[in-house]
């Protein structure tokens, strides 16, 4: 066999590959938004035997020879860079997965499907112990990957990468360092300052934030024809290609949440929407890395859909749809959406606090994966740091250790990237302002349209093409590093609060 | 390996293929009410990919080893009709699947998902010209495929034991004739009585109907925490155990429509959700057939739904929640509900005409498939025969052959089956009425649960574990035959007509 026929072998498993994932995924978008709830346990099963026929994709022993004779990992591979990283890209996925024993695989799928629901309930109910044994089980599932994965090194880092390519736990720890000190000086003088702008009040028919944030989803590139809202607990975007599907979330006494939940999804979205189309179905036709994809979704949520500029549109126009609501002034508005406060839940969280919610996550679930802390100590862990971090203490479980589904989605090494996407939407903000100088005359109009496509341009359209960092390093014109996000919030905060 | 072993292995094989074949079929369940229309091209390649991926199991090589080390097709295979149930269905899919090539399987699967989304266009235009290239190509991979299966005997047939094993094209054709001389005499008795029914004039609220859908799925025995309802254009009922949807439809001018239809799609889904949970995820864990589901169906529909008592609470119900709508008695309302009239939609005929409609689709599709019809004739043959046996010309093609999805979805060999339903229900409706001397006086309260708790114990919960035709006679304690369900008919429409 050629190179060039093992390398069109390979596409085309990678293809149909590629296509059962998006079924698999659908089947999560599902369990979020449409599932009966007695069906849980059925599917359970379903994301397993998937997970089974996956895993077993992946791992095809078809793909080692292919992948040799197509030249992959070695100077013989193709040039042309598509054909290069699309071979990167399934020699990646082979490469981890004949390292986890599908056995392993399919226990993960089936039972984080599970633990997801008894989340929910113990949320709910606040009540922590019933829900310890499954997450133990979770816990001891992923540390039993990260370690098969890891080859002696450390099983952690091997989470993270499948998050994140290329990326350490110690690299994550280091950009933490680089951050906080700026961070936790610009938390106390806000939190000091002498005038606090006031919180929204008042109650938003759920009707018109609906339709509110259909009407943002769109203005910010969100292509309904290959898409859809729906509602869940937790906000999600699911899918890839021409079948992308967002949630979101309404709650008559804070538009905001719905609005910029639906922001932040719209930029997930609307980043899987803008890839090459060329790239359907194959491995580089998708995000480059779940930071990558963060920082779309933020620097829509915030850079854009929190900056002066356009706050002005979005107050006029929540003032046309809801009648007076209290506050009287531009400024005063861009003031209330850009609060800053300690609270309990990282997704309602504002810019200055969001990246220490995920510090304190990243340092309890890298310690559960190395075996240093027990499930059983997490809440008493979980809620000293916050206290020490944040001055207050957790009242409730659903405030603190159970308000997140990651872990029991067996998502552990998934939260840090929360944190790079929001340092690579600083660097990317800054590398746009510089390109679009007319930028704050479109936002005030309503229209992010120049923005969306600078990042189309820039980002979107190249989809795992390059590596994460690289990505970023491209579009920029820098490589990734802590500073201009830092710029942003020390300036922005600054005049809000007048330090 | 002990016949045990092989037995075992068998058994987690079709577990993990059951739980797949639930993923397909909520792929089309989402394809009808939630994709959005840009992804249908993406869908068409992730359901063959899933068909390529079933396909591959159920052809699986050692499936036939492990068949042959159980005893399956021997007098050794295991005595206790549970497994032998099971196994005879493995047998029966592995040997089904070995015959078709899994190219064209996968082909299939992608031509009709296209289809269906190319035919609801087509309907919606009226254009049939457009859309006849691409059931040209649905027909030539269907008639391929039963030529497959027949092993030079009659692809029709191959195809038609695909929805109800042990039937044959000329059993069909022999039930039709015993059906229709009767049927087509009391259908010329009761358009010449003297007087007919008035139909249902006025507008209902849409909202009012769901809410009363929802009603009467639940008394039915629908169980929601195993399911859902949804909105789309053909009602249907989807999935098996724990996650059973239904969907109806609501016009405001056509209530019966979506109460009939929910009690319809109800019938199918109790169905399977009452099939025993042992059986759950395992080859008997579903309905014995598409006939026997039909009969399910159709007896909740018309049988129970159309009953003079049931009506009668209906009527009531139904002025409590719409107000007065100009029908004066239950006696007045019982004969519009049962208001025979000729009619191009078979999904809205009453009971003397719809099998009428569906021996029109017989001869054609089987012509089609035995290639003695181009489908390039198919609409002149369609009009032609609706004339001579409706007395009415059609008008345009969404009135006649492009009223049903079948045959874009590549469902050869399904419509017969909706006649064989009505047959069954007719049977079990005389069975079931000998054994529930006061089931009119529940129905009159709006309760049908003691006839949906006699279906349950003869029929449901028994799933696939024997043949159509033998759950049929188990349940009635006679063969199946058109007597019972002629007799009903006559009966029914001689007392509304005065015949």
């Amino acid at each position: 066999m050629s190179a060039r026929e093992a390398f069109g072998r390979l596409m085309a498993h990678a293809r149909e590959t590629a296509a059962l994932e998006q079924v698999a995924g659908r089947l999560g978008w599902d369990q979020e938004t449409m599932m009966p709830r007695g069906a849980a346990e059925q599917r359970g099963e379903e994301l397993a035997a998937m997970e089974g026929v996956l895993h077993a994709r992946r791992a095809d022993p078809r793909l080692g020879a292919w992948l040799a004779e197509a030249g992959a990992g070695t100077g013989a591979g193709p040039a042309e860079p598509v054909a290069a990283a699309q071979l990167r890209q399934i020699a990646r996925a082979h490469a981890r997965a004949c390292k986890v024993p599908v056995a392993l695989a399919r226990e993960i799928a089936r039972v984080t499907s599970l633990a997801q629901g008894e989340w929910a309930e113990a949320r709910a109910r606040d009540a922590v112990a019933p829900f310890l044994p499954r997450l133990t089980e979770v816990v001891r599932l992923k540390r039993e990957e990260g370690q098969a994965l890891a080859d002696g090194g450390d099983p952690y880092d091997a989470l993270v990468d499948d998050y994140e390519p290329q990326m350490t736990g110690a690299d994550i720890a280091a950009m933490f360092s680089a951050l906080r000190p700026r961070l936790v000086a610009l938390r106390e003088r806000v939190l000091g300052a002498a005038q606090h702008p006031p919180a929204l009040d008042g109650s938003f028919a759920a009707e018109t934030q609906t339709r509110m944030a259909r009407r943002l989803a769109m203005i910010f590139g969100y292509d309904f024809s290959r898409g859809r809202i729906d509602f869940s607990v937790h906000p999600f975007t699911s899918g890839s290609g021409n079948d992308v599907r967002i949630t979101t979330r309404v709650a008559e006494s804070d538009p905001f949440n719905c609005f910029y939940s639906t922001i932040h999804e719209a930029g997930h979205a609307v980043y899987e929407q803008n890839v090459d189309p060329d790239y359907l179905l194959t491995p580089i036709g998708c995000g480059a890395s779940m930071g990558v994809h963060e920082s779309q979704s933020r620097i829509c949520e915030n850079q854009i859909g929190r900056s002066r500029a356009f706050t002005a549109w979005l107050f006029a126009e929540m003032r046309d749809r809801f009648g007076e609501f209290g506050t009287a002034t531009e400024e005063e508005f861009f003031a209330t959406v850009n609060r800053v406060q300690p609270g309990y839940i990282r997704t309602e969280a504002d810019e200055v606090h969001y990246n220490l919610h995920i510090m304190l996550r990243f340092d309890l679930e890298r310690a559960l994966i190395r075996g240093e802390l027990a499930v059983a100590d997490l809440e008493a862990a979980w809620n000293d740091r916050f206290a020490a971090d944040f001055g207050v203490a957790v009242d409730r479980p659903s405030n603190g250790m159970l308000q997140d589904v990651h872990w029991s989605a067996g998502l552990f090494g998934y939260f840090p990237t929360y944190a790079l996407g929001n340092l690579y939407a600083g660097c990317l903000h800054q590398a746009m302002r510089a390109d679009l100088p007319g930028l704050d005359a479109n936002l005030a109009a309503g229209d992010p349209g120049e923005a969306i496509a600078w990042l189309r341009e820039k980002v979107h359209r190249h989809g795992a093409l390059n590596p994460p960092a690289e990505t970023i390093r491209l579009a920029c014109g820098f490589a990734p590093e802590a500073g201009p996000l830092l710029d942003y919030l020390e300036a922005k905060f600054g005049a809000i609060y007048g330090l």
